[in-house]
């Protein structure tokens, strides 16, 4: 063979090996595992790093070999060109579900003009992705929701909530043109339950107790007509995970959200600073009183529900299960977000942890299957600070404290953790509007920039699976 | 020639290649151009963002290739083993310095035992490395200072600061063991002066016109006996950047920190949400005044200094030239933090603007000067915190307001930003104990991880350096 055969032979067979393996890849299933901490916000993190693992510590996430700032958009829903600047979970996971920017409160809708917008679970599904979302939430809840249902509003989350309804007792909302005598899709709970998921896993039963309308049905037996098997308790979960696995799961099992894992000693509620009578003459005079220092402790109520890893482990076994195609996943940690609402670090340290136990199972499950992209990232900014439990400003010798709520918390490695939450007085924290953290598995550091939008999020995501732009 | 030798003249030849281009990129100078937005949490990043870009644009930072996040560690100094969750400036900066971490307060020594702490510019400059420092606070305050100096505490900036000093009119410092005629380095002004720095750029002249200890020399004239040249002009620093530049150059452009770019409308100061009297009695009566919305304008105080960008070109130009060991190069935008601290977001939007500007000259320089690490990283978090113009529970139809102080924000392109400052009612916030964000050039890929430690910054700089550690 003359030097130039070898040569071409040479090249060529290196080229042929190269086009086998890309058409390997090609072949193997793709997935996403999407894990959304609702409110993880740095500030989030970083409290629970120092509470689980001590300031010198790491966290799993910390681990992730790629880490990305996410801007969160939110527009005016009367005036859709015009920016607002904190999002709520239902228009920023529209925004990561949709690819559209929207207004607070909408579910997978555009602003102002409530048009549908097609979701990446429906997207992946027409591809014959198989499809699946786990929460701690209610599924009904506006990040799950924002995956599956078009609605304008994230309140309707029942039948019972669709028309003149009150969410909390006053805040009054009106999903009336989204029923289905109207022409609407119904409910989020009956678009859950009319759904072509393959796996739905969180709280939220109270919601599908409710009958549907024109009919003696409840939002659960319409389920179960669609072919949804039902599991109410771990128990049935774990039998869940080797049984039917080609049928498709709704599992609830709680009326609402699930119990957190961390709780304050004794459920103790948050407190404000008391300053003594003289402080209220001038704010240089007098004393201050912090609350007292707590740790957190099991809630009780915690292992009457499976953990989020657990419901993780069961979708991704499902999801995968003679599967060549591959999946889409949505995991949301919720009470991150809820328990800072209430401002109860706790709740959020051990949601956290929730999430981090998740991601472990999802990136064991990635390592062993190449083409599975696994995204870490927030919906939006929560409102608990880190503040110095002696403040800068101590040598000064004046009473100087928060105007809000103070959780100071012993942590396990022996020093007080000082929690600020102070963007109202209300009995729930304001969401803040600064960008979230994306972290990725290695396959994201080829696939994702370093900064991007949610829309951008979307299209990323939508770009991996192959699924065709609207 | 034979198929073996013809294939082993292609090895060979290629494999001297990369040898030959090995060895000149050792040849080539190492330079690191470090820039400390400091106090740049996320929250300033997206303040910045949306007030310069808007909410849909992106910032020079959004486009640099690389991104991760930096824990911020701090020690109590009479129990060095017990974390503290807020850093200061001081303990901050000298962690990034000299990879040891401290206590507040403190510039390059350990807690408790106050021992000097080497930093990366002593150990840069014994390797032959030319050094500088530029910044927009005193070249005495604690971030500059961490790098050069070492003392028990940040407020010993000039020789009269150091026996039984008050800051502010009230916090008693004492830096007597710090004395020269103690054997210490004397005041931070007076170790500048006495330093091998080849550029120091920033604010400060005040501390460098008082005399030194029993002499009749002020600290400038000691800067100018140590060969110094010194400037203070714009227009003297123009001509600096083309005359004597083998000479070390002092430039103190004002007496204390520099002015900002941009301040509130009329020079507005914060306010609180005033509630009307019927909500004394319960929060969910009466109504609530929020502060007017208020653009920025142009500080006309700024002009007669120069910008940050001016400052970076110039000590950039003077740390290049004949140069064949490579430079490092600290720059810092100290007023984001400094403007945070007083509730001003225009100030802290305008520094921000600065750093960008020198930044891109710092990519600029490093485009073509392919050895060029450029960091950008902050110090610590600030309290300013993005919350809802229109609170979330504004159905709830009851006042819902900040406890704290309330800065709306009128956007160039259109809406309303809420910006709030709640961690104390003193007359400066807090800073928080956040992660902060780090990025860095394309070259920072493969030099540093996502996630790293402020100690871990230094060792990785100081490697790049190829500086013994201590």
């Amino acid at each position: 063979m003359s030097l130039s055969g070898m040569l071409n032979k040479f090249i060529i067979s290196g080229c042929l090996g190269l086009a086998a393996s890309s058409a390997l890849a090609q072949q193997q299933p793709r997935n996403i595992i999407l894990i959304i901490g609702d409110g993880m916000d740095d500030q989030q993190i970083t409290i629970a790093r120092n509470y689980l693992k001590g300031s010198q510590g790491r966290l799993l996430l910390d681990e992730m070999p790629m880490r990305a700032s996410v801007q969160v958009q939110t527009v005016d829903d009367a005036a859709p060109q015009k920016s607002v600047y904190v999002a709520d979970s239902a228009n920023s996971a529209s925004s990561i579900a949709t690819g559209v920017v929207t207004s607070r409160g909408r579910i997978a809708t555009s602003a102002n003009t409530d048009q549908d917008l097609r979701t990446i679970v429906e997207l992946a599904q027409a591809q014959g992705y198989k499809t699946g979302i786990v929460t701690t939430a209610n599924v009904t809840d506006a990040t799950p929701a924002a995956f599956i249902a078009h609605i304008s509003s994230r309140g309707c989350e029942n039948p019972q909530m669709m028309v003149d309804a009150l969410v909390l007792g006053r805040i009054k909302i009106d999903c009336s043109a989204d029923l289905k005598a109207n022409g609407g899709h119904g409910s989020i709970a009956e678009q859950i339950a009319d759904s072509n998921l393959d796996v739905v896993l969180g709280g939220g039963s109270k919601h599908f107790a409710m009958l549907t309308p024109a009919s003696q049905k409840t939002v659960l037996q319409s389920a179960l007509d669609n072919q949804f098997i039902s599991v109410q308790t771990s128990q049935q979960l774990k039998q869940a995970s080797n049984s039917q696995l080609n049928k498709k799961l709704l599992g609830l099992f709680s009326k609402s959200t699930l119990p957190v894992r961390l709780r304050a000693e004794g459920g103790r509620p948050p407190e404000k600073p008391e300053p003594s009578l003289l402080n209220f003459f001038h704010r240089y005079l007098g004393s201050v009183e912090l609350p007292e220092a707590v740790a957190c402790e099991a809630n009780p109520e915690y292992l009457a529900t499976p953990s989020l890893k657990i419901m993780t482990d069961v979708a991704i076994q499902r999801l995968s299960h003679n599967n060549n195609t591959g999946f889409f996943l949505m995991i949301e940690s919720a009470s991150i977000d809820k328990q800072s609402h209430q401002r109860q670090p706790c709740g959020s340290i051990g949601e956290l942890q929730q999430l981090e136990e998740s991601l472990a199972s999802a990136l064991a499950f990635a390592d062993k299957h190449g083409n599975t992209l696994v995204i870490v990232t927030a919906d939006h900014g929560q409102a608990a600070q880190i503040i110095p439990d002696e403040s800068l400003f101590q040598p000064f010798d004046v009473p100087v404290f928060t105007p809000g709520h103070l959780v100071r918390l012993k942590t396990p490695e022996g020093a007080i953790l000082a929690i600020n939450y102070a963007t109202n007085d209300f009995p729930m924290e304001e969401h803040t509007g600064v960008d979230v953290p994306l972290f990725s598995n290695a396959l994201g550091r080829s696939l994702l920039p370093t900064h991007l939008s949610q829309v951008e999020l979307f299209e990323h995501m939508a770009q991996f699976l192959g699924l065709a732009p609207e």
